[in-house]
């Protein structure tokens, strides 16, 4: 039943969990009629509890007109082990969003639910892709030099072998070129040294195999932490238990430098006269790197696209993951996934002889 | 020839590597010498280029006064490999800086040189702690709360089991309550998520260990990547890969936001003046998150302290790394975590027994 959403043709519809994240249904029904002010186009099939949708519908009337309601009750739990909601969630929303996206009903799903729930009912439901051994989290972060960068895996793998991150490697790098517009991304390894004797040996054997396949990017060895936001890099790829280390600690130094910050400047009368000067420079600032912007990690490697929103995710924020959704069927990033890896699969031998091997 | 540095009688000795780091030996000698305008009972044995040595000197009256140079014109190299390092460097200013220590003649080495070779000499010659399987590399970093967490290993073992996660939890907790000065530091284990299913089996396992012996801390579970400096830890474990990329996220976080910062005001004029009234605040600021504060690692687990100063430290920054190293000598360190340790293995049946197992 899975189908290439690359082979849908009809509106442009995406399958929405309208129960998941902190701040459901509110904040993903506001967000998908936010996205439809500015994409008339798109269509969405909305899974959840009908009444409780019904109500919030009332003042999301584009969204009532363009959206079908499919009703449950069931949902998946935060405290959902990946292995139960799979098992015993078989009616949630989640699922259900997940299984039009399987039946060709919509082309891509996005949800701020459990994502340990969401990565396991995908996996199952929309299958890897041909040569895909594991499918991996991926996201744009800000850079410093106002691009931006791709990280994967973020959390999907704990444990991964050198071959998985060559995947990941090959996925970010589609990825990288559709969302950064990069011919030949700079493609990157995490690490603990920029020198080849340091770090796992997954991650060293990664590396050497990088080096000697032909790929849609340019493998520019390993990164160290503190370059993964400085611009040098286009893709950075790790494991999943590194990775989501990064991101959140990524996002936590953030949050806690613009806390001491607040508290510095609220002590000082004059610091405070500054702020009101700086304020359109911060009100800026915030703008370039506020994570709402950056919401909606994409499964790679699914034969279908699958979006996980920050579960912490408001309507801005929510509608930025539709907008990363839409983006990725329009630019087909399933098939040009698919190719990739084929390509990388079969590039292999040849680049091995073009080396002298 | 190793002694317990806490049985040595008189003169607090330091014994400093004076040809390592960036801006060696300017940083090494004058940050000497700053810390002797606070520290007159301090002495120092100044190992590298005589030659070299003299002509700054000059300039470190104090130091001069209070240093023994002991001259050598072999150095380590920062691309050396730790194991070629311990075989071909013996006569190096960092090898003979850790041999002074070894000996007796100092009580703590200090060295911002290569990080690898510095573990493995320090390893090889100090001798780790009885029950001590692996040193550790800890450090103190800043919290949004004005304290401090001690978050370690920082990239001496890039591949650790449970058993090794439990010492790194003992020792942090000796260092975090002599640091910190809390009875009962608050001791955590970094994970991708609070749930016990979650994370690599060495971090579920430690978790369990640390939840059934008696040791000098309060064991509190799980802590994600962005609640590393929120305050709620006052030790932090991880493997020394995750740690790494953890510690240097953190800086290249700071850096890059800092820089996002200063080119959104760059661009305002409103911004510049509101930044002039600011100025006191942000000076303030800066220097409660300065990474200079901040330096200066301890190798945990060893029978003598060792404190690697940042490779980039100037002169200030090294003074610290030496102040931290004076800290460990006083407060007897090594003897305390000698204690945890026989303590943590000792205590563990009786707590299993309390617990009713």
């Amino acid at each position: 039943m899975t189908t290439d959403a690359s082979s849908v043709t009809g509106p442009l519809t995406i399958a929405l969990d309208v129960m998941g994240g902190d701040h459901a249904p509110v904040s993903v029904l506001r967000g998908a009629e936010a996205v439809l002010k500015r994409r008339q186009d798109v269509q969405f099939l909305l899974f959840g509890d009908e009444a409780v949708m019904a109500a919030e519908l009332k003042h999301c009337k584009r969204l009532a007109a363009a959206a079908q309601v499919r009703h449950t009750s069931e949902r998946v739990l935060n405290e959902d082990k990946p292995s139960v909601a799979l098992r015993a969630r078989r009616g949630s929303s989640m699922r259900l969003a997940i299984n039009a996206v399987a039946d060709g009903e919509a082309q891509c799903v996005v949800s701020a639910g459990n994502t340990g729930a969401l990565m396991a009912m995908a996996k199952f439901a929309l299958k890897t892709l041909p040569g895909i051994e594991r499918p991996a989290l991926a996201s744009m972060m800000p850079t410093t030099d106002g691009g931006g960068v791709v990280m994967l895996d973020l959390g999907a793998n704990v444990e991964c072998d050198a071959e998985n991150l060559v995947q990941f490697a090959l996925m970010g790098t589609v990825y990288a070129r559709i969302l950064l517009g990069k011919q030949r991304p700079r493609v990157t390894v995490l690490n603990i040294g920029a020198e080849e004797l340091k770090g796992h040996e997954s991650v060293r054997e990664a590396a050497t195999r990088l080096r000697q396949i032909e790929f849609h990017g340019t493998f520019e060895g390993f990164i160290e932490g503190d370059r993964i936001m400085t611009g040098d890099a286009d893709v950075v790829v790790t494991d999943g238990f590194t990775g989501n280390v990064a991101l959140k600690t990524i996002e936590g130094t953030a949050r806690s430098l613009g806390k001491i910050a607040v508290t510095a400047v609220k002590r000082s009368i004059l610091a405070k006269i500054g702020v009101v000067f700086a304020l359109p420079a911060l009100l800026e600032l915030r703008k370039k790197v506020d994570p709402k912007r950056y919401n909606g990690a994409m499964m790679l490697g699914l034969r279908s696209p699958c979006v996980k929103s920050h579960g912490s995710a408001d309507a801005v924020s929510f509608a930025h993951a539709i907008e990363a959704a839409i983006k990725l069927v329009e630019e087909n990033v399933t098939r040009r996934i698919a190719e990739e890896i084929q390509r990388g699969a079969t590039a292999e031998p040849a680049a091995v002889n073009a080396a002298g091997l």
